[in-house]
């Protein structure tokens, strides 16, 4: 279904808190300034071709007017987005040649550090939940207010492992899911090997842990084992910012779509995740996400199963 | 098959060139001296357990006593192995934690220098055959002698690419398949992105590049597409050294043993080129490699299958 093709009525499956963020990017051949982003933008944008999402954010005074156009063209329940006095956001960050490697130069939470959303009555009902990557206390005030969530799904970074640790791992324990990148895997289990890593997390409270790892795909843990999803080889990678909210998001999304949590479904969502932030990374922002349709996902997703088919003997 | 059955008077199928080596190899956690290694003994190790393979490599004078008694408990034809004046070739590195980085510290080519191996005449009728990180030179001495190979893989390394760059692409224009890690083939073809390198790689002669990427596996670009191998998930890994020699050993033995060349044969050799490098490098030196048996390697197989397996919807 093309996301232009939601019913706005429809009742939200899948509910999103993150940030919204005002990006400035600079690449080895490019530089952006103030562009749209943050990790609430790209998953509910990721999880948007599958499923009815409502968003959960806030913005300051100073955000862009296409701003909420954008997310409307995404058909995205916007009754969760929150306009507030001050300034919005701000990520500001440097990536390498490799692309895998970025600095982050300035991050202003702004109109975050104060954010206390109070969740649309319809919201609390929703089945699934993604608690996008900002401060655990959010997180956790968020989750609180879910009635009876059938699949809560978390990201988290580096800053929030080491700076609250305590309520991270109150998140943790409670979530059925939790991504993060193969540093902050280490970081957060003091494990270097990530099999390792992985089980010691477990342990924490999630049935299944995602690790991101970029240009070298996804790895998913879970009670029945290992599944591995390649990223789609690409000739051309414009900003990998979002790329992990972006699979986050269509990994949700198409849970949510599926409507069950079973392995199969799970594989599935994994490789959906994959296959949407493979087209966000084409473009800035979430200018590529704006042009894509379910037609081009599915016509991937085939190239996507094809990249690891392995033939009976 | 388990290696001991071979008969060692049967035809070789597969015939290996690459060095013989006594290494040093120091991990954070270990540390071993002048043990056997050598791209000839890991690949040959490797293709041992799916197809008779023939040696050719050259050993100094030092060399320990049992390094025959080890290559025949592998079944290896050794018609191919060489005794030369002076001493054996050497090298010596260091792993950092993450295994996926090394400094090397020490490399003596000693009795390599001056090799000009004169192939048995049963070694010139194979039908494949694999260049084993050496001088191009050599690779190219031996290529010359095998009178119509079907299917001729190639191994390189930076050193070369930055050295010896002409005989390196005469290798690389008559062989099939080129096998080299994501910094060589940056280095060799001067583009950043892995699938443009690839793509550029092809254009120099071989149908297939397999990109070897450690711990994130290894991917294969070919004319009829891309596949990507995972690398099996192991909590532990010893000694990560000779693991594409061991993978490409693998590759080219399961190959030799299937007979064919075709997409579905190559993309299975991959998977067994993999599952027997994740064996390889769960001990030092041939340690663990001598105590597989086919048994393990194809249990490992269905997990490897597993890993990567996506359901239909």
């Amino acid at each position: 279904m093309d996301q232009g093709e939601w019913d706005m009525t429809k009742t939200v499956e899948l509910v999103v808190v993150g940030s919204i963020g005002l990006d400035t990017i600079e690449t080895p051949w490019a530089r952006h300034e103030e562009i749209l982003g943050g990790s609430v933008s790209y998953a509910c944008a990721g999880a948007s071709f599958f499923a009815p999402v409502g968003m959960v954010g806030v913005v300051g005074e100073d955000v862009p007017a296409e701003c909420e156009a954008v997310y409307e063209g995404f058909g995205i329940d916007l009754r969760g987005l929150q306009k507030a006095a001050g300034k919005t956001f701000r990520w500001s960050g440097v990536y390498e040649a490799d692309m895998n490697h970025r600095r982050t130069l300035l991050t202003e939470l702004n109109v975050f550090a104060d954010f206390q959303p109070v969740l649309p009555e319809d919201y609390r009902q929703a089945p699934f939940l993604f608690l996008a990557n900002i401060a655990p206390a959010l997180q956790l005030h968020v989750l609180s207010q879910i009635r009876s969530p059938r699949f809560v799904a978390a990201d988290t970074m580096d800053l929030w492992i080491n700076t609250a640790r305590e309520p991270l791992l109150e998140v943790i324990a409670a979530v059925d899911l939790l991504a993060l990148n193969d540093a902050e895997a280490r970081l957060l289990s003091g494990e270097h090997n990530l099999v390792k890593a992985a089980k010691k997390i477990m342990k924490m409270g999630p049935d299944y842990v995602v690790l991101k790892k970029g240009e070298h795909g996804a790895m998913l843990f879970s009670p029945r084992g290992v599944y591995v999803a390649p990223a789609y080889p690409l000739e051309v990678v414009h900003d990998p910012t979002g790329a992990g909210d972006t699979f986050a998001g269509g990994f949700m999304g198409s849970l949510a779509e599926s409507g069950r949590v079973d392995a199969e479904s799970i594989r599935r969502a994994m490789a959906y995740g994959s296959v949407v932030a493979s087209f966000g990374v084409e473009a800035f922002s979430l200018d590529r996400l704006r042009r894509l349709d379910r037609t081009q996902i599915e016509a991937r997703f085939k190239e996507f199963a094809a990249l690891t088919h392995l033939p009976q003997a």
